[in-house]
């Protein structure tokens, strides 16, 4: 088999067999195909596309070039819950603990990765004294006593695609479906859960700027995740605008008691509760997803909820006092305001924008070395929609460091627009996927 | 200035400007960019192609990548000959020596490179004691006072052009027409000479399979030659079977001195004469291209042409003796025989398979570092449109390894098409572009 030919073959808009798929992924990962003719196959694939059976295959490949997690000795069916990425995201710090209170054992394994805030994992480890490295009995032991327990990603999970993300990131190579799909898939099929929810994002903020596009590639992962045999479900949902108040990762923790404790913004409450509802349906304790979303609620009400929250800090050693005082989060050294430039309506929050302001503050990483500044991050007061005076403070700006947070505010200044007329409100949870 | 977002703009379809395509080949030369993302662009510009516009750009920095050979203390019009590449094709060795007897100074720097056979550079050093190495002072007094030399490349011409031209082999990304003419063109605009003759390859054989396609390019060409103020011309000849008889180093310079003493088949005499003609008409020693072609005729049935490649032989070190006497060339120690399978018609020789036999036999290179065997090749007794009888030897394959010479046999059994009807002949020479 000739590199080249594969290469040509995928150009000239051939279909790749098994064995083709095979040899790039496997050989590259080993290092035997060097990185330029990686990036070339890349770009081709980028022009001419896979289609759903080298797709099916290239996730597979992935998926078993490191470890496939057992987590067999968990009782109840797991359910993994996965965001392709938005601004402002803590639904997994809300519904992991929704679901959990009611039955379902959240085993869950995050990464750190680059963005405009760190990721779950991240947002975690702001909260003094919590742990999120756990030895794999310790962690398999808290979610069977716990029923969840979130930690970071050990072990060796799919390192092609961690060594191909690497290379698409700095190639132009991206935005292409299978590639998306084989990405995230090939992590979530590897990573010892029996169901999998997929929130995939639309709008000015992700990838997928329609809904068209979105919808196109969560079936193509809920496809290749029930073929595996996973049972797999996609939201398509919207990130047009930062979802609730906060965008940062303290912030986000503060946010997601509030939301936890009955306090929330509407549109991040209604995520949270929508996702752990499915997530109830899919661990088959609810016959029905508006029943698991029912129960959901009833757990969010009742304050189940918030109490399993409790028992994750515990279990992983975090101060639990942040719950009724969350000045014991870590907090920021310099403010910023943005005020209204104009008397009317707020018509726009560019997601995309507020999350390079959220990385320009500190509260995301430009590259993988960065430190993280868990105080750091932007907070509204005033969402699209809403009604402001010429001087009104829309949002402020937090960080440590003065200069950076400048930079945010200008940022910030085109992120925002206000109209005279009120924008039409946009549909937060747009379509499921199964 | 940002890669990624020059890859990414290109991989849209956008229009690169001016700084842009000097950032990405300028940094690559210097190292500044690595492969990786040079093949990613690469292969976006394989897609999305480039204009005019760019191509002019492109050519104009990967040509002042390095060294603008000077050849001003040449007197005359010194015109450069350039053939897309082709099998069989010796058209220098014989239009070079036509075209100086008639009084335009050849001064030819030619490269060596991979190919079916060696480059003009290699034909030559299988005449025992021709030196290809000549220094810069004597070249220029060779050609005052000869009227010709033929030299290796020496120096620093496009550098980008050598890496950038190293990757594309190796990526999938050689056929693409703005890549194709910037390679040859900063070449050709770097190596000094005033006027430029181009001998675009069109069929089986060659880069460019249809007749449109080898127009464009060699329209590409034309326009930027021109524009850069070299009088350029360009021919589209068909290369669908191997030019003449002979495919091979030494085998080829035998060749050419048969056609130089009037003894040559007609396809490879009546191009070279074509392709002196036009040099005639470009030195500005003929008014039109057909008086050219009328002078290089008569300087072949003059002798004057045989004359002067005897000049160049005698100038470079090589032993004149082999024009009497081309046993004293190189000769194999090994031959086979390829004989018609059934009586009828040679219908087709492909000349990309007897390009590919003849790199078997060890008459071209694999790699760069490969040693030529001079005494390899193909000779071929009966060409396309010939009638043969079953067991008829139709050609000899040449070389002294029994296995390679076996394996490029293979080859050629797969290459030669005999049918019942005669086949229709094909034009040689198709079109002239200026």
């Amino acid at each position: 088999m000739d590199t080249v030919d594969i290469i040509v073959k995928k150009r000239d808009g051939g279909k790749l067999d098994d064995e083709e798929i095979r040899y790039m992924i496997m050989r590259y990962t080993k290092g035997d195909i060097p990185d330029y003719q990686m990036s070339a196959f890349l770009m081709a694939v980028y022009f001419k596309g896979m289609d759903k059976g080298e797709t099916t295959v290239l996730t597979d490949v992935m998926k078993r070039s490191g470890d496939v997690v057992d987590l067999s000795c968990i009782n109840g069916i797991k359910v993994d819950k996965h965001s392709t990425g938005g601004v402002g995201d803590k639904t997994t710090l809300i519904a992991g603990p929704l679901a959990a209170s009611c039955g379902v054992p959240v085993a869950k394994m995050s990464g750190r990765g680059l963005g405009f805030t760190g990721g779950t994992i991240d947002k975690l480890e702001s909260i003094p004294g919590f742990k999120v490295s756990v030895e794999r009995e310790n962690f398999i032991e808290q979610v069977n006593t716990k029923g969840i327990a979130i930690i970071g990603q050990t072990g060796h999970i799919a390192p092609a695609d961690k060594k191909i993300y690497a290379l698409r990131d700095v190639t132009g190579t991206v935005e292409n479906f299978s590639l998306i799909t084989s990405s995230i898939m090939s992590k979530k099929l590897a990573s010892g859960s029996d169901a999998i929810l997929l929130d995939v994002k639309c709008g000015s903020g992700a990838f997928m700027k329609t809904q068209k596009d979105a919808e196109k590639l969560a079936s193509m992962m809920v496809d290749i995740g029930n073929m595996s045999g996973k049972k797999t479900m996609a939201v398509i949902t919207d990130m047009d605008q930062p979802l609730g108040r906060a965008v940062g990762n303290a912030m986000e923790v503060k946010e997601a008691i509030q939301v936890l404790k009955g306090q929330g913004e509407h549109d991040i409450t209604e995520l949270s509760v929508y996702l752990a509802g499915i997530m109830i349906y899919l661990g088959q304790k609810a016959a029905t997803v508006e029943a698991g979303i029912k129960m959901a609620f009833h757990a969010l009400r009742n304050g189940r909820g918030l109490k399993k929250f409790k028992d994750l800090i515990t279990a992983q050693g975090g101060v639990l006092d942040i719950i009724d005082n969350t000045d014991l989060l870590p907090s920021a050294g310099v403010s910023l305001d943005f005020k209204a430039y104009d008397d009317g309506y707020i018509n726009k929050i560019d997601a995309m924008r507020i999350g390079i302001a959220s990385q320009h503050t500190g509260a995301g990483r430009f590259t993988k070395d960065d430190d993280i500044d868990f105080a750091a991050g932007i907070y509204f007061y005033k969402k699209t929609g809403a009604e402001v005076k010429r001087g009104e403070v829309i949002c402020s700006v937090y960080g440590n460091d003065v200069k950076k947070v400048k930079k945010a505010l200008e940022e910030i200044k085109s992120a925002v627009k206000i109209t005279r007329e009120k924008p039409e409100q946009r549909k937060l949870i747009k379509k499921i996927v199964r």
